[in-house]
């Protein structure tokens, strides 16, 4: 039931070359957080956009990854869509755990795997071969297009606002659809409205200026000490951070979001399962898991690392030890303001002098579910999945939405073709062939039905 | 004012050489925590043996680094001094933070640089070449002469005991010397009279089945907080130890060694002067500094990893967590028995699952100042140095003494010939070729005045 069953048989005929087209891209390495194969790789997308039809400008701000701008023009209607991505991906360690080579992606048991086939390179593919279809069927797509194919979003989009900012008119549209978005095993579409902000930091505690024989442990201060009961003053074992403020402008969700995300399936129990856990952390139930995850902010310890930590032993008591974290924000919640939180609190508490080192600093940023192109993303999921979508008040993860959404004033939400269980940032990351092709019908769909209102 | 001018002078003459066989030894890595080049070594420790006139053994247990043992006959005295020292080295990591190359020594302004010119080679070829003196000069050594050198220390003599159980006529003697000695920056030398004990152990922390994205942070458990949780349940912020029964078998020292303890300098103060510490642990005094080193349990974190440690963000959660530990034990503490409250403490506390995997468990060793082997050293020492030696009633530091002193019920000591400052275990470890010199007429006139008792 879709309102262009020619570019539906279109999309069906394709769907080997698609494939191979995430292969094609999945194999370029791009890690942007060892600054590897980033160039490389925006050179494949920038041509992929042309193979399409679209018109391509490559934007480079000092010191920061490409960012691929495309378009395609259409007399179809006046309306602009404009599709967020990444070409960049996660680092791929631990390499050991991986069934097969990371960057050679090879199809198993109707899924795909290597890194970036789910986050984000097959997302990417699949808005670039619906316009294809659109384009090989009827000529045009349906509306304005432009692609926004950015090489730095795992490392936290730090020049993203200044690309779009220094190029506000180029990137205007009516509407966003963000890089993601997720189906559940049983085949259930999510719609996404949102994304939760970021502050990404790294804490080096120093005690000694040179590492120590651990027999001094006796005498002289650890720095490995010192850091785990820092970590204590920042979250308590029941998952509230302790951070003065920290919760000042977290709402509460509306009564009618509450009741929707009661409604609602969660991925919650799924990530038990996926993740082999026996409860959520500290001990919550269902309800808060599903909570937590759309609208509680957290606190992550991503690494953490001192001394020895190779095979054997080694009797050392270390000069310096470092952690890495992720403090996710909710809508309201300002980063600028909670930084200065943070550092007064370490102060308070005798950490003054703990070097702390900003990685990432963004909002967040939510539709509400009741706008024009989420109820367009609705009708068009029950037209391609026969069912119901889960509707997701916010994912758990963070993008720079905001960027978009806060300038232009207008919609974003995240849909796509990734399976709940895609191990994205993790060994093995994959998605389902069968989702792959019923999330690039979604997707069109969402587009027709929205600019059918 | 030594014994015998002629084996001085044969030392003094022939400093240049001696240095060369320091840098010999020390070229060769043998990093036993990476099982490198250990059986190398060995060869070169067996041919120094035979250079001076010795016989030797190698014994062989399986899996175990080879122990090298010599001997040299003498007919000037019916007793027997055994000189333990050990031929492997502690890991050369953060190799970034070394000024020459660690296992290319090079001299510089007075001291010799390379991983393990100190501990423990430097101190080796100190012992091989006193005898080496007293061989050319009068034809034989003062007494009979054993050497034991191992290649495991540095990971805690796992197979040592049992060497010596096999062996156990091959090791009789009639007194220790033990493989290291401290002489302060002042010139004041430090007679060592024993040794802690240690545990070594592994945690595991285990969570999820695979590392998560962490923006599943909000619902799902993190195996680092736990781990921080846990730790912060074995030592409290004042350097105490948390377990149950830890101190039951800690008897605080004598009056007569809690005077000598007083009335004695002590590497303390030195110690904040080289690691760039402004106090002690947990702020402790001067005199419970002093203490500590010398007769107080330590919990150490030698090592803590988890996640992502590289450049750049990664957002994960991850699925475990790591950390090393060393805790020093002083006597009548009782490894096995602190092994089972360790265990029980973890499981009491909800911690029952978290792997611990045991690296070294010895217990410590103390020979009384008052014995002849001590008094023969204390009264060396105002012989060469012109000066009342430190008493040190303990090492901060740990060694396999015990697997001799007991079994033969003999006096085991440390001296040496290292600065306090040598870095040893850490980058740029040293030490000073005129304490080289010194350290080793302290030797000889140690071994004579015991001797002449």
């Amino acid at each position: 039931m879709v309102h262009d069953e020619k570019v539906a048989d279109y999309i069906h005929e394709n769907q080997g070359r698609f494939v191979k087209e995430i292969v094609r891209l999945a194999s370029q390495p791009s890690v942007s957080a060892r600054k590897e194969g980033i160039s490389e790789c925006a050179v494949i997308v920038k041509s992929m956009i042309e193979e399409i039809g679209g018109t391509t400008r490559v934007l480079q701000l000092p010191g920061a990854a490409p960012l691929v701008y495309g378009e395609l023009k259409s007399s179809r209607s006046p309306k602009t869509v404009l599709f967020y991505n990444h070409y960049d991906v996660q680092p791929e360690v631990p390499l050991e755990l991986w069934k097969s080579p990371p960057f050679k992606p090879e199809v198993r048991d109707g899924r795909l795997y290597g890194r970036g086939v789910s986050d984000d390179k097959g997302e990417l593919v699949s808005r670039l071969k619906l316009i294809e279809a659109y384009v090989k069927v009827n000529g045009e797509p349906p509306c304005n297009v432009k692609f926004c194919f950015e090489g730095e979003e795992e490392v936290g989009s730090p020049h993203l606002e200044e690309y779009i900012n220094k190029n506000a008119e180029l990137f205007k549209s009516d509407a966003v659809i963000w890089e993601y978005g997720k189906i559940g095993s049983d085949g259930t579409p999510v719609v996404g409205l949102g994304v939760k902000g970021m502050i990404y930091l790294e804490l080096t505690v120093r005690s000694l200026s040179q590492d120590a024989h651990s027999m001094y442990a006796a005498a002289l201060p650890s720095a490995v000490w010192r850091l785990t009961r820092l970590l204590a003053l920042i979250k308590d074992p029941h998952e509230r951070i302790l951070i003065p403020g920290w919760y000042d402008r977290v709402k509460d969700l509306a009564e009618d979001e509450l009741k929707l995300l009661e409604e609602q399936p969660s991925e919650a129990q799924e990530l038990l399962k996926t993740y082999g856990s026996k409860e959520f952390a500290a001990g919550m139930p269902l309800a808060q898991a599903k909570k937590s995850l759309v609208a509680r902010p957290t606190a992550n310890i991503a690494g953490i690392w001192a001394g020895y930590t190779g095979p054997g032993s080694k009797t050392v008591l270390p000069a310096e030890a470092h952690c890495k974290m992720d403090f996710r924000l909710v809508p309201d919640q300002d980063p600028a303001e909670l930084t200065a939180k943070l550092l007064a609190y370490l102060k308070a508490n005798g950490y003054g002098d703990v070097e702390v080192a900003f990685e990432t600093s963004e909002p967040a940023a939510r539709t509400s579910y009741k706008s024009d192109l989420a109820q367009a993303a609705i009708k068009a999921a029950k037209e391609v999945f026969q069912k119901d979508p889960a509707i997701e008040i916010s994912s758990a993860g963070t993008g720079p939405l905001y960027v978009f959404t806060r300038r232009y004033g207008v919609a974003g939400l995240d849909i796509g073709i990734s399976p709940v269980d895609s191990a994205l940032h993790s060994p093995n990351e994959n998605i389902r062939l069968d989702f792959f092709e019923k999330g690039m019908l979604w997707l069109g769909e969402t587009v027709e039905n929205y600019l059918a209102k």
